[in-house]
């Protein structure tokens, strides 16, 4: 290995292709782009156009990981395919960046980090908006242990507009084939790992997902999601892609306080004792103690995707750490299947889910969806579908 | 009559008293304070001391209703009693202002209003954040129809916060025999009542209320709901005496753009065009458009408590609008009632709830109740508690 990170990037899509443009032009010193990989010829052939002639083209995964050229992959497939691609990389020794969500059901997920963990590879989750200033200092803030425990958490988080075109460009796109669930599982996979990774996975669920409520589309595109934390703290998470304008408005209240993260500013109320003791102690019933108001500043650079990139890089080549570890990939996905399924159910589901009835439920939905071409490919693990 | 509607209080315990010595200083000119009632002697001799010595003095709601010194009653006792002093009001032909909530049960605030039609006499309910000009604003913008339909509604309502000093201070307070419920029947009436005022009732409910979750007590006072509306709105109603600094935070979005009502001022954020109709037009699939920002002027002044009893003058004496028609207590209570139903029963209630299961429940709940002294009390049809 060189003192760079030899990356492929599988997938060109969106995504994909925006990451090499932006690894090509150097902009991780750490990282040289050495190969890509992407199944339909002429997208491929297009890659070529603002690409470096001198790096590794393929037209399937298979190609890329054994050409010899990479140590570490960055899969940029539609979702359902990144557990089978990043099991193929462990078992041929190469590191894993994988783009959000880590799969579709948490099964699946479960079997790719036991192949991470027996490879010993590095293996990444691509959670970039952790790279967040703002996030972090939440984080922070909320596991610093000076404002006490949650109490309660309420996310609105509203701000995902999409149009009926936006799910007309492809027909994968809001499918049970295709995406395995809508606003969950493409937009929102980001917001749930902040969640999680802010105030701890909840120990049940009572969602009420509504499917094709706003557009055309046979998943869900409007949720609202109880949640009680294993402290007995409860929260809500509401998100859509039919709010115009939505809202991202993140408050957590503690013992010692209250905080609002909302546009772009973190404003911390800041309690003068601990509710808790104050709430037995205090002779007056409609006494408060007093409360100090204060915007926290964030900062730092946000990163994003090439922080993550960079930090992924200095973990293979000198131990630092990651942004977010691919077995944290796991926990956003096991509180959107258990979203869905509590919805599917009607009824409140206690984490972890049981993952069987997940897969069947869902299972059911691919068999009845209106995306039937590419399912079978989708599923076949042995396929090469996304490469 | 004279020109002056003549009105007697019944019940001298916080709010009674307060209405009292305002009119007696003449607040309301259309009033003439004329007697007040209070069961309990040491409290009632209290009185005395700022009141004026020529008013009507009594120790029962009977006696001051049979006195003839009054047109109208004010009803200011425990929750319980309102339906049956109204009653008693309506037999005797006396107009009824009845402090929130209209009563603990719908089946017994349905009983109220069939009574109440049929007497012909006036019938008020004490919905006094119905004045709050911000409110208003709220409920005509809702209304208008510039703004379309309702499409989500999220009011956090959380700065409700108490002590356990609070709950200490009377036995009857926060138990199922003295009160019925917790933060949704003592501190919420009002904010149900603004939220079926301003949006409508919702057509189902899945509520989640935790009791003595915060408190030593055996009511909620943890709340959170989930609503669905006839026309496929959803929304969530969240509130709680222990969360510090709480939240107040009414959102509501509409085809036409968005309102926040917080911190005493609303923010409507104004869409150019129907997000119903752009959504299926637009080519592009993440294009939005264009919204305009203004804080709306909520303009005129708050004159809760006096302004109710003001309206329920002027409608008695020459048939100006109610503020909030006694009729419409029902509505509010219907929805508190919904969201206990669906907690104790752990799942989603339809509206109209079915009042003999919520009944059947609730008193199962009194004949657990820790506050046994007086609820024998309460329940007679025939006692005189609370006059």
């Amino acid at each position: 290995m060189t003192n760079k990170l030899r990356i492929g990037i599988i997938g060109m899509g969106n995504m994909g292709s925006d990451h090499a443009k932006k690894l090509a032009r150097g902009t991780v010193p750490e990282v040289e782009l050495a190969a890509v990989s992407e199944m339909d010829a002429a997208r491929l052939e297009a890659t070529k156009a603002y690409l470096p002639a001198d790096i590794g083209y393929f037209s399937s995964a298979d190609a890329l990981m054994d050409s010899g050229l990479c140590d570490a992959v960055l899969i940029a497939t539609p979702h359902y395919d990144h557990p089978r691609l990043a099991i193929m990389a462990f078992e041929r020794g190469l590191h894993v960046l994988c783009e959000k969500p880590a799969g579709v059901y948490t099964k699946q997920v479960r079997e790719m980090n036991e192949k991470a963990q027996a490879s010993g590879v590095t293996f990444a989750m691509m959670f970039n908006q952790r790279t967040n200033p703002m996030y972090r200092k939440m984080h922070e803030l909320v596991n610093g242990g000076e404002l006490g425990a949650i109490k309660r958490v309420n996310w609105i988080i509203t701000d995902w507009y999409r149009t009926q075109a936006y799910y007309d460009s492809g027909s994968w796109r809001a499918t049970w084939a295709g995406e395995g669930g809508g606003v969950l599982i493409n937009q929102c996979p980001h917001n749930i790992d902040l969640l999680q990774w802010i105030c701890g996975m909840p120990a049940k669920v009572r969602a009420f997902c509504h499917e094709g409520k706003w557009h055309r589309i046979e998943v869900e595109d409007d949720v609202t999601a109880y949640l009680e934390f294993p402290n007995g703290a409860t929260g809500v998470f509401i998100t859509t892609t039919a709010d115009l304008p939505g809202t991202n408005r993140l408050e957590i209240t503690l013992e010692m306080g209250k905080l609002v993260c909302e546009n772009d500013a973190i404003t911390l109320h800041k309690l003068s004792r601990n509710e808790r003791e104050y709430c037995f102690e205090s002779k007056d019933g409609f006494a408060r103690p007093s409360v100090e108001v204060s915007v926290v500043k964030a900062e730092g650079d946000n990163s994003q995707h090439m922080g993550v990139i960079a930090a992924f890089a200095k973990a293979v080549l000198s131990g630092e750490p990651l942004v977010a570890d691919g077995a944290e990939g796991i926990r956003s996905l096991e509180l959107s299947n258990a979203m869905h399924l509590s919805s599917w159910l009607g009824e409140t589901v206690e984490l972890p889910i049981d993952e069987e009835r997940y897969l069947a439920e869902l299972f059911k939905r691919i068999a009845a969806s209106g995306q039937k071409a590419t399912e079978a490919v989708l599923f076949d693990p042995q396929g090469s579908f996304g490469s």
